[in-house]
Order: structure tokens, then sequence, then C-alpha cells
């Protein structure tokens, strides 16, 4: 009589049961439905989580006080890193490696340009705001910095979706993202700093930019070199499942690899992806993956959606007229910057607007963010609820957008290839 | 940049990571170790969890306070009732049903035998053992309800690693394991209410046995008159992974309704995969549903070896040497009292120590009567070691014992097939 009602002692398996069910199953039809609206698959996804998260039905745990909400994050992390792995596996490396300096420009005036024109609002006064909390130029820097960082996986899910991964945008927006994370790693530990009140030294910033990339070369150099013969051994191995679980524990590994050098998850995620893509057996890592992915990824995107409280964002509880303007200047700041970044590659001939609008949403990068500065106590309850709002607007944004530009502007191919 | 280390506040995500990486490598190296000394994999798994486990380098997390404690549990419980769904998808319902009278037969006397035997020999004192917390009887009935309940994912996993799931054999130790997993509620409610100091009333038991028993064939009945409907349906669906993610949460959804129904969560995920394997969709469910079982199900059985702490059994410890001679004893009441079971059909031709055998596992359930009379003040240290002992040491004779067994003896067909 195995595994009783309880078993587990102190955990609900299951509540834990009921609410991934729940959530796999709304977050199917909504991607469902969304198909039929001519929309990806995510957009449905996203706009599951909301309704069953924080701030409508709260069937998503997200309260730091449920047993639970520890859980669905670590698993939503699994279906992230699940995810770009996915991408990593199907994107060609060396091809990723020729549009390099396209993606560097991508990402850096994706970077700077939401960031001056959010702290440049800030400064101005014009949203004429009064509650702040910490000095005007603190608040300013943070307010700028939470509008930077690309959260690739929404542009990646939608890439898939419409199966454009091996164009030359798709290309460009996933290497940008790439050094997008990097960038965003340096400015985290600036605000990081800022926030616990330590000052800003261009040393600190210069070390962690120097550590993210000499991981990212050296995991692509020794994988490369060393993972294909590691394969081709374990592929001889006769026990059940012995490929795939080999390829997910790489990836987990890889992750961890990656954090341990002091930059993102998914940055090792996706390099491991790249790494596999390389060995004899990638085909049928991918097709197995496939399965693995399908369970996980979902969680990732509800969760992003159950974040979300749409309760601040109502027009008709005063007091919420003001979160909501600063919330549509910070999004237009936001999506005109990273639009912008589309243009940063006058040499390359492609549809800027897809590459502009892919490197648009926020997702959880924003949040945390956000998260930070809140509970440093740089920005109030209302300017939380706007950023929050901008990383929402935009994540739900991009879908119908991506689609619409890949659509309208012709898809460029591999310039020489 | 999505995911930035410590994106999940509290959980430590590369720490998750790090032991979720390392169970499944070891687990799947030690599986591929014992296939290659001629033993199932699961063999390799269990032995993993005991060296990774509590007693030895603690890598699982098994301690109450470790916040990924729950975690590992979780996805143990997802990796075991994923097992049930595989098995029950491979498993013929009309042939299942036909074993339905040898089945009950097998159970009973595998669930008496034991009991009897178990209580008889703590009652005559043979054991010298002076140091119970509790009055003789309540003990000796405790002693005996550890050894009933047969843990069926072991065997499962065995025969399925033999390929030997659509024997009589196989059909019939599935089907006593049901009924077996039914009763074993009944004593559970029994002792569960002697721990807690209230009386064993006739009707509390009888009401128990039909709710389970009802639950299984209402769960049945309309699984297998609506479901291949609604599957038709969903199969029509075009988002990604629409119908694996539809089986999954079915599955998690029919666990939950047994265990409500105040039956064991496994019953559900077992009578799951029954229901599906009449949908015309069960090909394919079943290819797409392994992959995530190759995560999952050794999660499981790592857990289930990680519960052992080997340094109790150290017959160079003074004091051990009657908690090994107690478990020596109650192990081979446990062996003894299962084996017989497979006699108890002898209308059938079949392989009687095979079906004996792989009755015999007592795996978790036995830890979970075990726990509940040891918390309930009923068993003693010494006592709950050597239940411990008997606990892992059925589980891990059952493998071999079970290969040898189909390999001497001759496999029955099905009668009149």
């Amino acid at each position: 009589m195995p595994l009783l009602a309880g078993a587990a002692g102190q955990v609900d398996v299951a509540r834990f049961f009921t609410v991934l069910a729940v959530m796999l199953v709304v977050g199917k039809f909504a991607g469902e439905a969304a198909e039929r609206l001519r929309q990806p698959a995510v957009m449905g996804e996203l706009l599951a989580g909301i309704v069953l998260g924080a701030g409508l039905l709260k069937v998503i745990p997200t309260d730091a006080a449920d047993p639970l909400t520890p859980v669905f994050q670590l698993l939503a992390e699994v279906g992230v890193v699940v995810l770009l792995f996915e991408i990593g596996l199907e994107t060609d490396l060396k091809a990723m490696l020729r549009v390099g300096p396209g993606a560097g420009a991508v990402a850096s005036v994706g970077v700077a340009l939401p960031f001056l024109l959010g702290s440049l609002y800030w400064l101005s006064g014009w949203h004429g705001y009064e509650h702040t909390v910490a000095d005007p130029v603190t608040t300013a820097i943070f307010v700028g910095a939470t509008l930077t960082a690309t959260s690739v996986g929404i542009t990646a899910r939608v890439l898939k979706d419409l199966n454009v991964l091996h164009s030359l945008e798709a290309r460009l927006i996933l290497g940008a993202a790439v050094i997008d994370d990097v960038l965003g790693l340096v400015i985290l530990g600036v605000v990081s700093g800022l926030a616990a009140g330590t000052a800003f030294t261009l040393s600190g910033a210069a070390r962690i930019l120097a550590v993210a990339v000499a991981f990212l070369f050296v995991a692509l150099w020794a994988g490369v070199r060393y993972a294909p013969r590691l394969f081709g051994l374990i592929d001889r191995m006769q026990v059940r499942g012995v490929l795939l679980v080999s390829a997910f524990a790489f990836l987990l590994l890889l992750c961890v690899l990656a954090e341990r050098a002091g930059t993102a998850l998914i940055i090792g995620a996706f390099a491991a992806g790249l790494i596999l893509s390389e060995t004899n057996q990638f085909d049928v890592i991918e097709e197995r993956i496939k399965p693995v992915a399908d369970i996980f990824t979902p969680i990732f995107f509800l969760s992003v959606g159950a974040a979300a409280d749409p309760r601040t964002w109502n027009p008709f509880v005063a007091g919420n007229h003001q979160t909501l303007a600063i919330g549509a200047v910070l999004f237009a700041i936001a999506l005109v910057g990273k639009l912008a970044s589309g243009w940063a590659v006058p040499w390359l001939r492609v549809n800027r607007t897809a590459v502009g609008v892919g490197m648009a949403p926020r997702g959880e990068v924003g949040l945390i963010f956000a998260q930070i500065g809140f509970t440093g106590g740089i920005l109030s309850d209302r300017l939380f609820s706007a950023i929050l709002f901008v990383v929402i607007a935009t994540t739900l944004v991009t879908p119908p957008l991506l689609k619409r530009a890949f659509a309208s502007g012709a898809t460029a191919g591999e310039p020489g290839a």
C-alpha cells in the first residue's frame, strides 16, 4: 500500500497535485484559445497565470507563508531552464557567433536607452509624484534600471511558437538577450549595492562582467570539445532513459556552474543546449526533452502571470490614476527604448521592428529588480505597482506584436549562407 | 535577464538543481551497474539512495528542517504516481478483472499471515525484549500491522524491468497489490486509532473499506465510459503537448479523487492508467509519458533508500545485536508470510514463488506504519529501527529474488486466452 494520503508528512500532496493539474489544464486550454485567436500560446498561459494568481483566484501559491510557494518557484525555474535548453539545442552555435557584434549593439542600445529615458523621466519631476521614499537620484537610477533587462523566455517561446527560430532576427534577439543578461547582472550588482546603501565601484562592476563573459567562453569551449565524447559513452549504456536523464542533469549542472560563476542560471541553460546541439545524440535528446518541457515550461509562464495583481490597476479605484499614468509613461519608454535597439545594427538587413519588439518583454526580471527596490525602501508601494504594470504590459504586448512584426516585415535569411 | 541567482527568494535554486542532478546521475549509473550485474535497475537506485541518504552522505534532504525536504517528497510522489500510471497504461483492464478472485485470495493471505505471525511472535515474548513503551497487546498489533502492506512500486518496476508485465503472475501481483492497498488502509485506520488511544470499531473499518472499493468501481466505470470521448476531443486540439499534459493532469486529478475518497493516491494513479489504456490515444500517451517518468521515477526510489540509516544495523556497535536479531526474525516472518500467498490460488497454474516474492517488498508503506507507531509512543527506538531493517531488507531482496523466480519457474500464460 504505497503512499497513503498525507504520506509526505507536513506537505499536502493532494493540494500540490490539484494545483499542478489545474495550472496545467487551464494553461493548455488558454494556450489553445490564444492560438485559435491567432496569438502565440504563451499569451494564453500568461493570462491564465494572472487569473489563477495572487490578484484573482489565488490558486497558484505566491504567498511566502504557503509551503507550496517555494515548490512551484523551483518547478518554474526548471521550466524556464528547460525552455532555454531546448532553444539552445535548436540553435546553431556557429551561426550564433557570427551575429555576435550585431547582438552586442542591439543589447547595448536596448539597455542604455530605457535606462536613460527612465531615469531622466523621473528626475524631470514631470510625473508629479511626491511620495518618494529615497532621494530622487537613487530612485531615478532604480526606475531606469528596472526598465533595462529583457526577459528572453517570452520572446524565445514566441519565436518557437511562430517557427522562426532559424531566422537572422531570432539569432540576433537570442544573442542580444544573452549579452543583455550579462549587462543586467552588472546593473543588478550596482542597484543591489544602492539598495543596501553601499557606494558604486567601477572595479566591482567590471569584475562581475569579466566573470560572466569568461564563464560563457570557457563553458562553450570545453563543452564543445568534450561533450560529444562524453555523450557518445553515455549512449552506449543500456539502462532505460539514461541519455535523457544525463542530458537533463548536464543542463542542471551547467546552470549551477553559471550561478557559481556569478552569472544567471539561464545563461548556463542556453549554453548547455548549445553544447549538446554539437553532439551526435542531439536529435534524440531534443525529442525526449520535449515532453519534459511540456510539463515544466507552462509552470514558469503561469507563475510570471500569477505574480501580478490586476486590482492595483483598476482605474475605477481612487488613487490608482496616478499609478496608471506613471505606469503608462514608463511603459512607453520601455517599449520605445527596446524598439530602437532594432536600428542599432544599420549594417544588417533585418526586420528591425521584429528585433526591437523581441527585446521588449521584461517578465520576471523586472519583477526581481522592482522587488529589491521595494524591500530596500527605494520604491514606494505605488511606484512598485506602476513598475509591475510595465513588466506585465511589456510581456503581454510582445506575443501579438512580435507575431505581427514577423508577418508584415520580410524575414532576413542568413547573410552569406 | 531572466532568473538571476537566488531569484526564488528563500529557496536555494542552485542547491536544488545540484541535488536533483546528483540524484539522477548517481541513480542512473547505479542502475546501469545493477543491470551489468544482471540485477534490475531499481536495485541500483535503492542502493544509491541509501548511500546518498540520511545515514551516509546526506546529499538527499530528509531532515524536516531542510526547506528542500518537502520539495523532494513531492517530486517522489509524482515519481511513484507516474510509474503506477505507466503500469496501468500497459495493463489490460479486462484481463486484470478476470484475475480478480485470485488477486483477492493472494492479498488476503499476504495480509493475514504476516499480521498473525508478527503479532504472535511479539506476544510469545521469545524476542526477550523488555523495553516496551506500550502494553504488549497494542505493541503486538502494531508489529503485526507493519508487516502487512505490500509496496507495489518496487515489484512493478522489477516486472517492467524484466519485461513480464503481461504474464498472469504480473496481473495477479498487481491486482493483489491494489486490494492489499485497500486492506492496508483499513489497517492503517485501526492502528492510527490505537496510536491515538481510541478504540477499534468494526463499523469504522467497514466504512473505509466500502468507500475505497466504491471509488475504484465508480472511477473505472465512469472513466472507461467517458475518457475515450474526452481524449478524442483533446486530440483535436492544436497547441503543443496538449495530449501529454492532459493525460498527466488526468492522472494527478484521479490521485486526488482517490485520496479524497479516503483511499491511496497510487490507487488513483493505477486506475488513471487503466482508464487511459482504453483510449485511442494510449500509445502516444505511453510514448510521451516515458521521458517524464525517466526524470521523476528515480527520485522516488532514491528517496525510499534515503530514509534508511544503515548505521543502526552495524553489528559492531554494542546494543545493535538485539535490534538485528529482532529484525532478522521479523524479516523471516515478513518474507514467509508473503511467499505463502503464492499458494493461495490453488486453482491457478502459476509460478507461485514469483507471485509470493512479488508481494514481499514493504517499501515506504512499512515506514509510514512504523513512523505512526514511533511518534505515537507505541514502538521504542530499537523496535522502530528493527522494523526499518525489515522494510529495507524486504525491499532489497525482492529485485534479485523476483528475477530468479521468473527465470527458473515457468511463466503461465493467460488462462483461456
